[in-house]
């Protein structure tokens, strides 16, 4: 455009950039090419010049409980992204599937810069189908099974969170401490288990009252009135949703995930740090977008709310 | 840059749009133009030829204590402004101050097509500031205190709901039913506390039995116990967070907003029907945006969601 408007590349980008400093009779001309071009001046084509949406794309999750902190973390994103320059925008989608089908329809409508990914599992598709295609993203999730390094991540130590747990009901005095978790096989689920039986180990205790849940109250419920039929006198759960069943069964319950629901029934529960997790998500995809030199993965330590002192 | 290129326009639109039908030279005059003007070619920029980004911006609420359920209200909105082919943008904001300044950067970094405000109030600055200019938005939430049509949105009818709540414990026998509400002067408060009223003088009964809060659940409970103690046998709720302090006092309370607590505390409560409420602001933004015929506003009603049967 430079060319048939008859002007230097940074007129065009004076009259774009900085009107004043150019002559109206010049600025008509770039304007008028500009129009011809059909685009609007605008803020938007600035950025489209240079390459950037400054938009970051993220999923909005939903359970069917109700019970989860999602809300938290993509408000901390949100809040984040703004101070970097950048802004979140939302997509759906009901399975990885139509996640990717979704991410690749937003590549062609708004060109977002980079992907913030939540709820990895093992053999994510979306994980490799964006980096596949070099395209910028980090996970608020490990790559569950992949190699640590396959691409930036942002985590919460679950392990490190039930192990702290059950050693908080072992200071009390317990000694016959039971885990209510997810059905085997889910990365977040498994370490969650992992924190509980190593601390179990680390005192030479055994790790069998042990059992598997479909994420439900009812069956958190369930699962804790067996294992305190086998002996269980306080139980670690995967989830607020397990714990809030286990806790009508039995007193000394731990949660994890400090949702609202933990706090209105006095639940002790592990608190993930979100609003950090979130500023390190976008640090890590910012950092990549500007070719400054970034960490590859962090991962973070839960804290334990403490609503009520156990007794063994 | 048809004139430049020396094509007409239609076959710039063509390079652009369905390249396949260009002649290759033609098609790499017109693409040299494009390139000398520092665009690219994408579909950004064709959606920018439009005038239309396709973008909604939303502001991303959370409540000190998590029992707010706009997170499924951002679920909703999500998934209805895909199907109408726009996206989310989403952005944060102290105050009303801090949202306008946010909403005025955004127009000129993103040019959002509509902007759906939440949670308005009496004299609220950001719908006058966005009607001012002309700015297509709708509001989930009613234009408190100024003319119903002043401009569109959408609500959920909570005198309606309270007034449901309060026959409900009137008909299992409940006279001496109370109201604990917020401060005087939140539109939304005083719609729910008139409800209440509205049902007891329906019954020729006082509407005497009511105090205010701060919201929390720690003067829910408060006012709970004073006004047992001045009679009340049932209490009706401005909010979950009061109803569960309230409920730690007196079993036949009703909530409002059906969080995940009050589901965790069998709490009966009135839910939103917030998937519609979100369908219909994309409805009325879109209709709007696209010079349709739309309604003024729309007004939902709530349901009680009953978790315990009551009995006075």
């Amino acid at each position: 455009m430079a060319r048939y408007a008859n002007v230097s590349r940074q007129t065009v980008s004076n009259v774009l950039n900085s009107p004043e400093v150019v002559k109206e009779e010049t600025r008509q001309r770039v304007l008028d090419a500009v129009e011809a071009l059909g685009y609007r001046v605008s803020a938007a084509a600035r950025q489209m010049r240079t390459g950037r949406s400054r938009l970051l794309a993220v999923r909005i999750e939903t359970t069917q409980d109700g019970m989860n902190v999602f809300d938290r973390f993509l408000h901390g994103l949100t809040e984040s992204a703004a101070r970097s320059g950048y802004r979140v925008l939302l997509y759906t989608a009901a399975d990885d599937r139509a996640e990717i089908a979704t991410i690749d329809q937003l590549l062609g409508e708004f060109e977002p810069d980079g992907f913030v990914l939540t709820s990895t599992h093992h053999g994510d598709p979306r994980a490799a189908w964006l980096a596949e295609r070099a395209l910028p993203f980090v996970s608020f999730g490990r790559p569950w099974g992949a190699p640590e390094d396959v691409h930036p991540w942002v985590d919460v130590d679950g392990a490190a969170g039930t192990e702290a747990a059950t050693h908080h009901l072992l200071d009390a005095g317990h000694r016959r401490i039971g885990f209510v978790g997810w059905e085997p096989g889910s990365g977040v689920g498994d370490d969650r288990r992992a924190g509980w039986s190593r601390a179990l180990a680390g005192r030479g205790l055994d790790a069998g009252l042990v059992l598997e849940t479909d994420g439900s109250s009812a069956q958190g419920q369930a699962a804790a009135r067996e294992l305190v039929e086998r002996g269980a006198t306080a139980l670690v759960c995967v989830s607020d949703s397990v714990a809030l069943g286990a806790l009508q069964v039995i007193p000394d319950v731990v949660g994890f995930d400090d949702t609202p629901v933990a706090a209105a029934v006095g639940l002790t529960s592990l608190s993930q740090p979100l609003t950090e997790a979130a500023a390190r998500c976008v640090d890590l995809l910012t950092s990549r977008l500007s070719d400054r030199p970034a960490v590859s993965h962090v991962l973070l330590t839960p804290s334990l709310v403490i609503r009520k002192e156990p007794r063994s």
